[in-house]
């Protein structure tokens, strides 16, 4: 145990849920998101209303399997309690899958080395996973879509594939990318990379299918990302098949 | 094509759904159906009401990958358009995936030589999937499962897996039966029989389960199929992990 537990504690929160009926993670007013429903739960336990600082800002639909997020509390609980008893409040699209006492220092989100991310889509028209996955109708080229993504990997100015607004730097170390068909028409494409600027998967997604489908060459993909051009790159992929997987410290 | 265009023809279609939101397949007064919502899509196409007869039938709350249903119409439209229509016309929560024309004689249950039904169970505690898997807390031995649901492939009365009000003949030919570890926790269990008695899925998952977290041994459970005797089964399993793979014919 590192926090001192007389005085401030820090806790870090492993985070599941789906994103379907959240307006995203970040709290808001007067809408239901993932991170406002954790601050509700654990106000009723704690009788203050802590303050979480998340790895990674997910928009409406987006799903986590592994969201990170810490935050400060006096409780004396043990960390698993804490998480046990968040869960028995918590609704069931949300859940904490694990929880740990870090160090007073520790910061979900710039202490991150690493998120990954997946996209989920499926060439069959799904009614079981129209929540938690693409559906694309046209013939998918994956061996195209696969060339034409793991040709980005490394450190390059992603501005091509986000919007504008992103007032971060755009340089970007994509660390991983794979391309994997599933079983029933699925492919996967898993991406990890130090940080990932706003919307930038789903506009890769939206590019990458283009690719699949034929209307792009897996070679332009490069070339759009050289050339820093949101209006070159393909449209941004719906939010309901990408998942935040996981985040590495 | 077989039938005869300007007389009845009898279509297949192939069907997936979710079956969360359903009261099972079989079309009921007053609650919401997978057939109810089928045949009320073909009554507007159609104009008359057409008879539906399926593979399975799936109880509220179990999903379909791969259902099979037939019936008669005399419109001269082509089955694929008759599909194409139908699922403008569906909910979301259920996709006709195939259709084809058929002999007038092709009876979608009688016809059926092998069923397969997946169950699909979870080890951590999910939000994603909590509608489309069993979340099985204990520490299970797979191992153990494996051994007990293979030991009882083969033709037996399966009375002790099935609801005392099933009166048709307990005898099944269990043709496969495997378990398998997915990612992240979860386990499928895959069965392939001639066909299935009422709950008999979920009652051997029920006991499977039990097999797995050590309350019975794997060697009981050929035991309990012949006692023939319900009560010594384990616990029905919940529908949300139950699917209905494919029918062979």
């Amino acid at each position: 145990m590192t926090g001192n537990q007389a005085g401030v504690r820090n806790i870090k929160f492993e985070i599941e849920y789906d994103g379907t009926d959240f307006c995203g993670w970040q709290k808001q007013p007067k809408v239901r998101t993932v991170e406002g429903e954790i601050i509700k739960a654990l106000s009723g336990l704690l009788g203050t209303e802590p303050e979480m600082i998340a790895a990674g800002r997910t928009d409406s639909g987006v799903h986590a399997l592994g969201q990170v997020a810490n935050f400060s509390c006096i409780s004396s609980l043990p960390a698993g309690e804490i998480m046990n008893a968040v869960n028995a409040i918590l609704p069931p699209d949300v859940r904490i899958t694990g929880s740990a006492e870090m160090a007073l220092s520790f910061n979900a989100r710039f202490d991150a080395r690493e998120r990954t991310y997946a996209y989920e889509l499926t060439r069959r028209p799904t009614s079981i996973w129209r929540r938690h996955k693409w559906f694309v109708k046209y013939q998918i080229d994956v061996e195209a879509m696969s060339r034409a993504i793991t040709s980005a990997v490394g450190r390059h100015d992603f501005t091509a594939f986000t919007t504008k607004d992103e007032d971060r730097s755009p340089l970007i170390s994509l660390n991983a990318a794979s391309v994997t068909e599933g079983e029933r028409g699925g492919i996967c494409v898993r991406l990890s990379a130090d940080r990932f600027l706003r919307r930038m998967v789903r506009i890769m997604m939206g590019t990458l299918v283009e690719v699949g489908r034929g209307k792009l060459e897996a070679g332009d993909f490069c070339d759009i990302l050289a050339t820093r051009d949101r209006q070159r790159a393909g449209p941004c992929a719906p939010p309901q098949g990408l998942y935040l997987v996981g985040v590495e410290y």
